[in-house]
């Protein structure tokens, strides 16, 4: 589906192709062209035949058809238009099994966006909920796309990294739960879970970093389709990028500190159960020696016959456990 | 509530908004305006329609408001004032149970200010010691604001970073408890603690990389708004920031250190209780051995009517136990 | 074999040796040498009669000859040529037992590359699909030729560095299965094919890094014999060597991720045995107790003559056992 | 203390403070000014009224006197003169209790100093070896001072860094015995041998990188306060700082590596015992319940009136033990 | 002893000092003055009186005599010459017990050399194969020493980089033999060895990196007496050093994995033994308590007088054993 939409002495229109052919020859207004899940003969349309964008930036936004992941962030500079490739992310649920009910993985997709003077092009494969709010804004308030397609440019990606923050508080969430069950329940899912987690982590983390650094170079300077009014915005965003990943390293220190306090709290465990054995061991062993003693044969092996016997015996066995459990306690072993 | 200090002619006033405004057109003197958890009215009326600051730069200002940790330290330029946040840090108690009674968790907060020619902005929501103490300090000694915006908030971020020794030195009183802990009461709430530990030195090392990145910035006479005599006070904040960082990291390394240390103190624990029961197995396992063996029914079993079997056998049964230890001792098993 | 390949007034004509020699005096248009594991004759009429290269250049292609790995990538500039060394991976079966079938290891090898004004040549001494593909290519549409040697270069390394993902993608599988057996499976063998994951994942990223670099430059404008128009491509290629690497990166993760995973769940299996002896001895040696103290030869051992002695002992073993399992189930030790 | 030599008219002669007034207002000669542990009075006439250094800088060496680690070592250029910190090293005594005899804790001190043109000022707190030394260098061979300040501060930090060297020995002697203990006695006490000793390194390791890098500056003609002819020998400190904070890396990696050692040595350490306490276990367990079943008191239980019988039991316990033994040792358990 | 070649028209000569004092003199030819492990009178005669080099260069050549590791790699230009040190690598047996009898120490060595306009000095205590070598060549083939003391030291550097590779040879041997002992035959000098193993690797790397470092500036035209032609070569021997470094950093990677494997396996061992406990342990245990039941003096226990009542309980007996096994089986803990 192609959406172009033209902003021309203070009106927004919508224009057809046709008409976006018109406007570009007689460079009318500001104009954004949004390309969301085109067919290829539109791509060849709008992006080859009309704007004549490079072959090897065309492939690189048709990349992400096939691509689960998407290109990675990038910012090309073609002279004429910048090229851009934008990776917003989104938590999908893994629910493998039952037990990791609340385990998710993040994916991330594509966004390529054309930068030139007077026109965006964005190019995506799957709905963004990020041009569906900007094309809403732009309809609210057309003045927006007036301010130049890098100003609307930074609103779209401005609302793209916004949308990084509910993912970051539910990885929060998701460490706290983990971090209750590894002191709690320690189990083998909750290392699978911790593993997952810091997949996802590194997953954001990543992206987070391409496009702190695409930022960087976007809000320098480096780019006159940018212009330095606008810099300061995408300085903005740039800032944004800075303490999500900073968040990100954040948490993956802590899921470094959970493994670890995994495998201290299992090893804990297993002292746990070898104390107990120990204990037992240690009582009943020599219990059974005693026991064992006055049940020889001999003919000679007093006290058998002697009418307390069995009493003295057994008092003897209680004193040998307490003496025992007392000598357990005070060296703190159990 | 905001407070607003004028030096001019050698005199120390208390200005009104109204005043300000005027004091402002007519560029009279050094003027501090300080607004301590401002209403939101306060923060238009001053922010932008006195000084028409960068709508980004409030932006960033009032997101102090209800983010628990602030926006982290970061110094932008705008030309005719440069915006600076800086992170104060302070020690809650963690407190969630009885047995971490020493814990507490750093907590960074937020302060922005807005340096200008002649004036110094700071803006925060949350009481600030280091305010209040420039703020009696320029009462006793005006000319401290007569020394100009640069130095007063050189002054201010000197006082707090001196807050964080206090910090600094309550981790060091910490890890040096953990480390009688790990090596002779290791329990699984010092694991607990410790990482606690590590979440917090991480905090204060982050933000006090952050502030010195800035001071090293301030300090280098990249900003015109910082006068060259004021730059080498800038840079004595930045030498207490290398310091604190300093200490963070060997706190760091040591806290790293107790991990390792209280993993292989647990693992010696297992040892031990492994010796122990090694050694009663080894001992009362024969001897058991020993006493079926004349408890078995056999009719022609040699010794049971000898009058010395039970005596034999018993000291028997001592010399299998005596000997064993002796192997035992030799392999410093025990 | 060597391969002489020129354009020239729109045609492709196959050239030999000595037709090259004239060719390359009068300047005629594009021309591409490829030596397929060449003779030394061969490299010595060719590379120094010919083209006159320097020694060292040349050695560093017959390194290529001994070694298995081949020179690590590499870009020099001589002036009137470039010297390129390229390493393309392909991955061999491992084999060496039944066990671990689906292993294998990923090696190196050498493609050298000269380029200058207007003639390519390669040099290599195992087959490489890439340069027939080029070779095809090149046949099928002369024009390729046609654009110069640095875009026909630009298509071989492009072509191998395409070679990459299928080895990527194999590796991706490998780390699945290992998941899989790690946490379901594991044993010592699993570790061993970790480890030699480890290993090929080192290597792709190595020379992917090093490649990655090499093409930095190669994009960047530093060398004259890459015309602007091309360096896009080369670009293009660096972009693909930044994704092989960042994939090489997140699978080196997840594999020191696996490491930990089958410790701990080799310490998981421990704790689960030791959990089970425990139960065991737990429950078997208070019963021994009790039948051995019945044993016992005492005279005035009571009960024994009781008609339901037996069924009270027997009730009462049973009464020590469910408690013990009883207090195990409410210590969650079973 | 204050001690003042002038080199003037190729003499040597000690000033009064006075003199020194005087001298330094006619510009006469090399002069050298050393504040031994000086009252605070004393640093008032010299640093502040006499030399009117920078109060930051004299803040900056005060510190030394309440601190016991000294200010970082740092440089700062003020225009007239190079201010200064160097942070010699210590050994200290650990000695907390007798096991640990040959502990000690590496330990630094504060040397600050102001180089102008023809003087140089050193202050400290502690008393340092290489002032002493220095200053009966000059007293032999008065040139010394003669070369200038700069020659002469170079001089002084020169043998401060030569005194690491025995305190690098030190610690490699330290490391020696580490290993000897960890692989044949290890102890909870070397554990903590191993983690003081990390510690020290880590603060030899630290001061050194950073005097590394002030001597890096120093070295390079950034001071002109610092002659040309003098760099070089700046160069030679830093040469020997480079192997000092080499050796100081090797040992941080050697100690890591003991760590691991120790760990590996304990878990051998467990598997030593578990196989004792598995191989006794093995034996007479079923030696247990042969005993036992001849034990019982069937009335038809055979060959318990056999003349041979006790002797055949015990031949078959024989059997079974040894033929255990050989399984043990067949799957070199034992 | 100290050798002087010349080569001055087209010829070859051995000169006497007295010969050499007279050429420098009157610039004849290329001169190579190798003092190999010379006394201090002759290093007074030829660095100090003869060619005046600079004290600290001196110093650091004698550096070499006592210290066994040799001054560090460096290059230092002195405008007239350059000084360099190599640091050559050997591998010297370690050898202190039968056991390591494969385990060697990589020892490093000094070679100074002064390479001035004309003239190449180098300066060494311990023999050198590749001064030697260099000697041969020269002396069969006065030509190279034709080219200028900057391709002779090329020449000799290349040599000692080349001695490299048997090492890194005998290191991967150690590696793969280690890998085997690890897997096969893991035992506590294995630990040992490995720790030895990643010792030398990190000298070798160390040296290796220094010298990269060093030759990079060589190779890069920093320094004049190293003319453009001859660049080249140094660039050669960088590529070498690259390749060397290289390999040292995949060996330390493999040796950090064969560490974690050996704990791995170690871990293993202990989980078989405990299997073999528990299966035992389990199996015994309750059999044990069975012979006790039927060994209690109860009068009326039972089928004591049932003809097949031993029978039945063997059987009983059995069919605990066996399900026991089953069990096991069934949840693969054998």
């Amino acid at each position: 589906m192609i959406s172009i939409l033209q902003y021309y002495n203070n009106e927004l229109r919508r224009l057809s192709i046709k008409e976006l052919n018109q406007a570009l020859h007689q460079h009318q207004g500001i104009i954004w062209v949004d390309l969301d899940d085109p067919l290829e003969a539109e791509e060849e349309t709008i992006l080859v035949s009309l704007f004549d964008f490079h072959p090897l930036a065309i492939e690189d936004c048709q990349g992400g058809r096939t691509e689960d992941e998407g290109h990675p962030p990038k910012v090309e500079d073609f002279g004429d238009y910048l090229f851009i490739i934008f990776n917003p992310v989104e938590a999908v649920a893994a629910g493998e099994n039952g037990e990791n009910a609340h385990g998710f993985e993040i994916r991330t997709s594509q966004l390529s966006a054309f930068l030139t003077k007077g026109v965006l092009v964005t190019h995506h494969y799957k709905a963004m909920r990020s041009i569906n709010f900007a094309s809403q804004l732009v309809g609210k308030n057309p003045q927006i796309l007036g301010r130049g397609p890098d100003y609307l440019f930074h609103m779209i990606i401005d609302d793209l990294v916004d949308n990084y923050t509910p993912i970051l508080d539910r990885l929060d969430e998701s460490i706290d739960r983990m971090e209750e069950e590894v002191f709690h329940r320690p189990a083998q899912e909750t290392m699978v879970s911790i593993l997952q987690m810091k997949r996802n982590i590194t997953t954001i983390r990543r992206v987070g970093l391409y496009q702190r650094e695409m930022l960087n170079r976007l809000s320098r300077g480096e780019f006159p389709l940018i212009t330095q009014d606008e810099m300061i915005y995408y300085r903005n965003v740039y800032d944004h990028l800075v303490r999500m990943t900073d968040l990100a390293d954040s948490y993956r220190d802590t899921v470094g500190g959970l493994l670890d306090a995994y495998l201290s709290v299992t090893s804990n465990r297993l002292n746990q159960i070898m104390k107990v054995l120990t204990l037992i061991s240690t009582i009943f062993l020599p219990l059974s020696v005693i026991t064992g003693f006055f049940g020889m044969n001999f003919a000679y092996l007093p006290g058998l016959n002697w009418e307390y016997g069995v009493l003295a015996a057994t008092i003897f066995m209680g004193l040998v456990a307490t003496g025992m459990l007392w000598f357990f306690k005070r060296n703190k072993w159990v």
